[in-house]
């Protein structure tokens, strides 16, 4: 494409870096940011910027934070004896947006995958062992996808935690709400017929 | 949404005045940012805000430009004396990818509207009227969208320039190749039908 500017070329390549943005879109955010005073956009540019720059990850968790303990671990009123297992910070956001969750969280940075080169040593396993280990954690729950690598990680971790005085659990697997039951994959289907609950405990978890 | 960082919350605010972004694109690429180098995204922020401050609009023909004058303008292998007026950047883009145009341009920065009250003194009308009294312009090619707003901006121009002596002429109407004639609507089909072609002209133009 001719953009008769390199400037513009080239905000447009930086653009279109950006996961599911190609030169089409690109180009109409940069047009979009044309419109815009040369002070907005300086302000765009900087909250960029400044994230990657200043952005510190929790020293007991690897969640993202401002400062070196995030708000979730250092908030005392969460039960800090109860810690989720997520492969990644955007997990963190979709189980705190829920509004259901009161314990803490480990964020892997990953999970085990042989075939993209990720073992246990790229992750923060050692780290989470360590730390049931010395802080006395009663429950670790595994919220990690129902993927091969996923079951690969959590046996992994359940592995290196036998030896420890912890609960190690999994979060359910089912039919989700509003899923229609012909829809659903036989293992799914299989699996929530096997893990059923009993109608009370049903009603509760609604 | 809980994104337990003030500094991760901007950006994704900032990545969301995009156009057809929404928090959830945001929070996507904001996630793909943290995992490149602050480097790379210094860079990236970098080109944006370059882009905004340090674009200027030729004099001539108020196109995007490094430069005072824009590489077309001052490009002596094209014709000067035919000019094709546009709404907007995005169109000399769509028009020079063609690669079918030897003449230059006029932007116009928008279309008489009143409904959004833009109405000739917001555009660029005055320069292209005194840009074809003083250069000797033989042609003006109107290229604007086929909308009552396209329209009335057409036949205003066509009004100021009526006096000198330059030919006015504008993009033809007609059913697009690939279209196909059963889902044409009537005014374009009965339009491509008046202005039809004689058939050794057709194949010229194809």
């Amino acid at each position: 494409m001719n953009f008769s500017s390199k400037l513009i070329e080239n905000a447009v390549s930086a653009f279109a870096t950006l996961p599911g943005i190609g030169k089409k879109s690109a180009l109409r955010m940069v047009l979009h940011l044309l419109k815009e005073s040369p002070a907005d956009v300086e302000r765009f540019a900087q909250a960029i910027q400044q994230m990657r720059s200043e952005i510190k990850f929790c020293k007991t968790c690897f969640n993202v934070s401002d400062t070196d303990s995030c708000g979730i671990c250092s908030n005392t009123y969460r039960n800090q004896k109860q810690v989720c297992i997520v492969e990644s910070i955007r997990d963190v956001m979709a189980i705190e947006n829920t509004g259901q969750y009161n314990g803490v969280y480990h964020v892997l940075g990953g999970i085990i995958s042989p075939i993209d080169g990720i073992g246990p040593d790229e992750l923060t396993i050692d780290a989470l062992v360590k730390r049931v280990n010395e802080t006395g954690i009663e429950e670790v729950i595994m919220a990690l996808n129902p993927t091969v690598e996923g079951d690969t990680t959590i046996f992994y971790i359940s592995k290196q935690l036998k030896e420890l005085p912890v609960r190690i659990t999994s979060i359910a697997r089912g039919v989700a709400f509003g899923g229609e039951l012909e829809y659903v994959d036989e293992f799914t289907l299989a699996r929530s017929l096997a893990t059923r609950l009993p109608y009370e405990n049903y009603l509760v978890n609604k």
